[in-house]
């Protein structure tokens, strides 16, 4: 099967950047450019696969281990309320980056998130700030 | 720390009847019975965590690795073009069962799900039937 390059393979290559807030050899998370909430992070792994059905299986698996993790980290940093896990499978489902990647996205009672969904920017240092602070909290 | 008992202890240990999909040692899948679409699916692990936050790291592992299983089977079984897991944690995310739960949701091009969700009901022995189907095509 042929496997399309995404913007995501340039993030794992460092040939494009992105705040990592965590890394190891199967996966590498980083916060979304477009976040729903402050603080909401990608977790995606290194080897291509166009989705969570097509992934390895155990990568998958390592995903959602990772994912707990940064939501430890989120609610230590943020102070949020609640964390979703969420992975969009298909374009009929929503996807838009077709290399797999699992939303941990921080969320705080009564937000709204949802129900109004927000594609934001980060303020200039922000994300930078955040991503140091995330990082911390998981190597902790 | 004391964990409440949930609807989900009770599927769990067959005092409540539930639409069982798969089940191994750690984990139960079974059709949510207010479904997003047909053939929603909740995967949760037999031992009671509160959250995708307080679970076992190991076995929220398994759960989207069976997850994924699932997705296959809803693919086969029903057609359809894509699928959503989703895992909110605590109230402020959305939880509402006390109990770690992951949605696997299929979905079709343009059904609009999310922007309209509805919690649907099953007509008279669909949810049985369906059950059956998923379940050949998780053991094939």
């Amino acid at each position: 099967m042929t496997r399309m390059s995404t913007i995501f393979s340039k993030i794992i290559s460092k040939d494009v950047p992105a705040d990592i807030v965590y890394e190891d050899d199967i996966v590498l998370a980083f916060l979304d450019i477009h976040p729903i909430q402050p603080g909401h992070t990608l977790v995606i792994p290194k080897a291509p696969s166009e989705n969570g059905i097509a992934c390895d299986p155990d990568t998958l698996g390592h995903i959602m281990k990772i994912a707990q993790q940064i939501a430890k980290a989120q609610t230590s940093v943020l102070g949020c309320d609640g964390v979703n896990f969420f992975m969009n499978n298909g374009a009929a489902a929503g996807q838009e980056v077709f290399h797999t990647h699992l939303h941990v996205i921080p969320r705080f009672t009564d937000d709204n998130t949802f129900e109004k969904p927000l594609r934001g920017e980060y303020e200039s240092g922000e994300a930078t700030s955040l991503t140091a602070s995330l990082a911390a909290s998981l190597e902790s």
